[in-house]
Formats: C-alpha cells, sequence, structure tokens
C-alpha cells in the first residue's frame, strides 16, 4: 500500500500491443493497492523521426520550436495508456506538462525540471485513479515547451516521485536490473540487487546505459528509491525483481555484505588529447581549460606530465567525441594566449571503471586494478579517481579483456 | 498591407518539401508587407495514423483521451513551419492553443471555439514575426484539450481571422476556389469569383467539400472575408485569384452580375427513412423526431404524405448515412409510443441542390428545376426549399445527369 511513480521508456510502449501490456502491469499494481502514477516515453521511433524532420527543415534549430516538435510523442503516448487502462476497467486520466505544470528553466532542449504542480494530480490519485503524465518535458516560466534532452523521461519520472514523495520510482525498461557489468561482455556478469546512489551516479557517467546521470542525482538528492527493472518480466515491481538504488544506509540495514567494488564500466566515447609543448607555469591549465569550459564541453580526465627541461610540459585530457571539433576550434582560436606546440588527439581509447563504496574503507583497489591490467600486457595512459571510483584510459582494443579480468579480479564473477 | 489569417490544410504541409513551399508563400505576403499569422493541419495522414492508434485500443474512447492523442499531429506541424520560416530569414515562433489559448465548450471531439486569447500573438505579429497557430483544437474552461472534429482547422482559421479582426482569411486547399459544381462532373463548371456567405454555407451543408459548414457560418457571423485559393498556385494570395467569401453588399458594390443561381450541390451521404402507418393526428411528428433529435440525430428533409383514410399516413425524411443504425433502433425503441407499421429504408438516393441568392427576386427557379429533370425522365422523390436553394432528392444513379442538365439550364456552363 502505497505511492509509486513508474516508468516506461519507449521500448516499453513501442506498439499498441506494448502499450496495452504497459496497462496490464500497471493494473496489478493498482489491484496491489498501490496509487500509481505513470511517467511514458514516446514510443519508440517517434522522436528520432521527428528529430529527423526536424534536422531537414533546418541543420541548427531554434530550441524552442524543436522543442515544440519533439515534445508530442510523449503526448500521443499519454492519451494512449490512459486509454488502454480504461478498457481494462482502471479510471485513469492523463496530464500535459502544462497541465501540472512541470516547470523547468528555459534551457531548451536540457531544461531542468524546477518543480512539479501535484495538486490535480494527487486529486485524482486520491480519486482512485491513475495518472499518466510525459517525460521528457515541461514548460519555462515563460510558458513555452521545454525538453529535457535525451534519455529525460527518467529524470521526469523521478521529479514527480520526489515531488509527490512517492514510496518508490521504477523505471521498467529493456534490461531487468543494473550488472556488475555489461552482461554482453561477460557472462559472469550478476544482478546486483540493491545499488547505492553514488555508484549507480558512476556507473550511469561512466557509459552504464542503464539510467540517465541526471536522474540519478536527482533520486539521491530527493531521497528517492528507485528500482530498475524489466518490462518483460512477469515478477510484481512490488516485489522487487530489479535493481534497487538506495542510501547506504538502507543497504547496510539490509546486512547485505557489500563487496568492496559494486560493478565495473567502460565507455568508449571519449577522445583523447594532448596539448605538446605548453609552458610549465601556473596559470596555464586555466588557460589552456577557460576557453573549453566557456564554449560548454566538459573535460574529464586530466593528466599535466612531469616537465622535463622545467619550461614546457605537455597536457592530456579526455572529452567526449562529440565535442572533438569544436574543442579544437578553440584550441586553435586561443593558441596565441596558451603559447603551445601542437594538439594531438586519439579517438581510439577507452575509459575503464571500477566502482564500490567499500572502497572508502579498504586500502588496496587501486592497485589490483594496475596490477591485474600490467599482467595482462595492458598500457594505462592516464588515470583519474574519485572516492569510490578508479578509471583508466587504454588503448580501446583491450576493453573486453580489461573488464572481463577486472570482473574477475574483484570478485564479482557469478559462480 | 494588412493583417491576414493563412490557413493551410493537411495536402499542403503533407512533408518536408511542402512546408518549405508554404513557408515560401507565407514569406511573400511579409514581403508585401503584411502581417501574417498561420493556421496549419497535421501533416496529411497524420491525424488518420493516431485515429487507428486509438480505434485499436479503444472502440469507444473516452473523448478527452481521444483529443489528447489526435491533437498532437497539428503541433508537430507549428514548429516546423516555424522553424522553416526561420530558415528563409522570416522571424517567426509557434504558439500552442493553450498558448493563446484558444478556449473552446467542453464537447470534446466536436468543440467549438469560444474565444481566443490574442494579446501575446498580437505582440508577435506587431515585432515583425509571422505567428504559427495549430487548427483543429483548443482547451476547455477546466483546461483539457478539445478538438473541433474533422476539417475543423478551417473553423480555427475563421475564428482566429475574427479575433484579430484580420482583413482577410486565406485557406490554402487543393482546389483553385469555389466551382458553379463539381467540375470532375462537367468541365463546364466555372470557377466562382466571388459568393455570398450564404451561399457558400449552402454549399458546404449540401456536398461541396471545399470548407466546413461551422467555418462558413462563424466567417459570416462575424464578417470575416474568406479566400478558398490553391496551395500549388503562383499567384500571391493578396492578388485574389481563388474565389472571395464575403456578404452581398460588397458583391453588389463590385458591379459583377449576379445570376439567379451560383451553383448546382450534390450529396450522396443520406439516406431516405419512409415511416408507414403512422396515425394521422396531431403530435406523430414531435413523436417520431423527438427521440432522434435526443440522439443528436440529424434529419434533414421531411415530407408528410396526405392521407387517404385520414386515420393513418407515411413519413419520409432522410439523415445521414452513418447515423442509419442508431436512428432504426431508436425507430424500434420508440414502436410502442410512436404508434407505425413499418420502417423502410433507402440508401441509393442522392439530394441535388440548386443554390443563389437570386433566388430571393426571382420567381421560376424552382420550376426550371422540375421541368429539367422531368424532361430527362427523373422522379423527384422528396422536395426541401429555404431562401436561396431548392433541394430534392433523386434516385442515385442520375445524379451525374441532373447535375449537368441544372448546370446548362441555370446559364452556368463555361463559354
Amino acid at each position: 500500500m502505497g505511492l509509486i511513480v513508474l516508468k516506461f521508456g519507449g521500448t516499453s510502449v513501442g506498439d499498441v500491443d506494448r502499450i496495452r501490456n504497459v496497462a496490464a502491469k500497471v493494473k496489478r499494481e493498482v489491484d496491489a493497492g498501490h496509487k500509481v502514477a505513470v511517467v511514458v516515453s514516446a514510443m519508440s521511433g517517434v522522436t528520432n523521426q521527428l528529430v529527423g524532420y526536424v534536422d531537414s527543415i533546418a541543420p541548427l534549430p531554434d530550441a524552442r520550436e524543436y522543442d515544440v516538435v519533439v515534445s508530442t510523442g510523449e503526448q500521443v503516448t499519454i492519451g494512449l495508456l490512459a486509454l488502454a487502462l480504461q478498457q481494462l476497467g482502471v479510471k485513469a486520466r492523463s496530464f500535459t506538462s502544462w497541465q501540472l505544470p512541470v516547470r523547468t528553466n528555459d534551457a531548451h532542449g536540457k531544461a531542468r525540471v524546477d518543480s512539479i504542480g501535484t495538486e490535480e494530480l494527487l486529486a485524482a490519485l486520491n480519486g482512485g485513479a491513475v495518472a499518466v503524465v510525459p517525460g521528457f518535458q515541461g514548460v519555462s516560466a515563460e510558458g513555452r515547451v521545454t525538453t529535457l534532452g535525451r534519455g529525460g523521461s527518467d529524470t521526469s519520472a523521478v521529479a514527480l516521485a520526489a515531488a509527490l514523495r512517492a514510496d518508490r520510482c521504477d523505471i521498467y525498461t529493456d534490461v531487468d536490473g543494473v550488472y556488475t557489468t555489461d552482461p554482453r561482455i561477460t557472462d559472469k556478469a550478476r544482478k546486483l540487487p540493491m545499488v547505492t546512489y553514488e555508484e549507480m551516479l558512476e556507473m550511469a557517467s561512466l557509459g552504464s546505459k542503464v539510467l540517465q546521470t541526471r536522474s540519478v542525482e536527482l533520486a539521491m538528492n530527493h531521497g528517492v528509491r528507485v528500482q530498475v527493472l524489466s518490462t518483460f518480466s512477469e515478477t510484481l515491481g512490488s516485489d522487487l525483481p530489479g535493481t534497487l538504488i538506495v542510501d547506504e544506509e538502507e543497504i547496510m540495514a539490509k546486512g547485505l555484505e557489500q563487496s568492496v567494488v559494486s560493478g565495473i564500466a567502460y565507455a568508449k566515447d571519449d577522445v583523447k588529447i594532448t596539448v605538446t609543448g605548453v609552458a610549465d607555469r601556473p596559470g596555464v591549465a586555466a588557460g589552456l581549460f577557460g576557453p573549453l569550459a566557456q564554449a560548454n564541453i566538459n573535460v574529464d580526465m586530466i593528466v599535466q606530465n612531469v616537465s622535463l627541461d622545467g619550461k614546457s610540459t605537455d597536457m592530456t585530457f579526455t572529452l567526449p567525441k562529440a565535442d572533438l571539433p569544436r574543442a579544437v576550434a578553440e584550441l586553435e582560436k586561443a593558441r596565441t594566449t596558451i603559447g603551445y606546440q601542437e594538439v594531438k588527439t586519439d579517438t581510439n581509447v577507452a575509459k575503464i571503471s571500477v566502482i564500490g563504496v567499500g572502497m572508502r574503507s579498504h586500502a588496496g583497489v587501486a592497485l589490483t586494478m594496475f596490477e591485474t591490467l600490467a599482467k595482462r600486457g595492458i598500457n594505462i595512459e592516464v588515470i583519474s579517481t574519485s572516492e569510490i571510483k578508479i578509471s583508466v584510459l587504454i588503448e580501446a582494443e583491450y576493453t573486453e579483456l580489461a573488464v572481463r579480468a577486472l570482473h574477475t579480479a574483484y570478485g564479482l564473477d557469478a559462480a
């Protein structure tokens, strides 16, 4: 008995039959006595088609009009799901994001949710109805349509769960939970019953496609208990068949044995840039990264080589491949102010990360990583660490080998 | 120099290239110095696809959710057209119907426009921008999405033109104007340069598919000058290449010679019903038509046969074929209260109408019609007349013959 938010992605509502299937799932939660709000994506393929229309008309579209167009897919789904629920005898109504409203800032195409009006929605829930809400969108203070960016429906669901103080937010997707690593790389990957926000956050930002980073941040900040589970499983969501993403206390309270490392992530979407012959003096890093930051390019790993002559040095860093042309242009523009010899780029790299809150209390985690990779003859090009993760940049072709070796080394292999 | 509303239907915005073509047309009006608001339909096929989704989920859908789904097609078009205009260097922005807002009553699926908020839209126009607005939809007082019914975009355009006190409302479509009759029936049909609201209203309700009846009513009530013209013509709309629908005074002021009859319309979508053995006493018509009216079935032509025995009579009337099953069911239900022998139905009928404001001042118009049809051996089954039209019901197979004969008889043939 509680209030839960369910979120279904594009594949889960991909056609009329699947929408019916989703309605049946929602009905089971209602029958189990829960109040249910549902957040849905556009039917799979629809948003891409809409983006395709926009692209063929305007290669650099006005983001406000782009949002008007691409936000329509979810509106179709909310109406259809409400109808499918009604067909099953479940009271249901849709709410558009301007009806609630879902207020966002005005960063069109990548807006952030500021607040969600829940009055009418709660009245519907308390009246025994299921509320169906579109993901991915909102309205700005000016009253214009905004979208949250790709994958934004997860964020919509978590934000709604936070606004409703829901007991849980179930994110239905095409995988049945969060794994110790990508099961396509090793069949020894195990599904995690629970994982902390911090770990999930690292996994999301380090290449796991299960949840959008922003949605995990939001869940952490508001203490929203999130479950990732499969649309195609028959088990009732409230029986917790997926992976629960919660705070460390809840996991400790459950008395689950916590391994030092929870998962191994990898990402191949970064590029390595080396700027050679940079003056070895204070302020040069700011000179280099300032223009990139201003251009909204996110620099990730950074290493400054030891200066051999005490005068000049090399700076190596990574950033998303998609931003490479802009980054090179920015560096070119700032060449005289920075002063450097050459910009070398390497797209043939992968970032491998080991993640676990257990690292905080365990020494030697990094050593295990370095030794394991060294034993396979894998060269580490850049290292970066945080409290609960260690990432290394390696040659891309070693990705699978490295992931499998680390998965075994940290005792994550399934029995 | 003025304020004009342009409306483009689904075929006109059927794909990305056609949307670009529409943008170019709009730009020409802007370049000619006009302030322009544009009303658009969904890209052709889109609304049918959405209706198909709804049908396959819920054969008798909640009209509120139906409206949420089927109203999305126009929102796609407004964003795309705004972008296409911007690509041509024309300042443009879209307004959804809840942004304006377009207020309607809550008759979901066939709502009527109550009012349109024009403040923001006028600010955009006065700021030199083109405003792009979706047809076919609005919001109820409750704030829910409504649609105006099929063809409702014409009504949206005329309502917007009325609210803006626009100089003209140009309805772009796939025909280049209003014809004396359907050009597919006779190649002697002529395009009318001007036609009165009253005539257009009769033509629309009598089978001409050029404009939705409701939009003509609205134009007449608010004195909106409407032009029907082709999307595919190269002539600038402001040069009036189409048919202008205006009041009689404007036509008379132009000194155009007004023929007695302006057009011949036909419709094959009615069914003839004969109820036999009805008691010939006061109140029986009310007993018969009351249940139909309550079921929202529109009875059109009515004839009560002369009673031969002074006790019982036959009633013959027509109504839309689509309503036949419901009408028969209603009559069956009311059988004992009405008291009748039999209900006979005949779907093999056509209604042929001659229309013209000139009838008001000319006698003998009906006689010409009856004689012309008699000469061809065409039997008239029912007759109904109004101030400016005469309609007869005939056997469907004589439709083309009747239309061509009347077109000639009233002097409408092109030279």
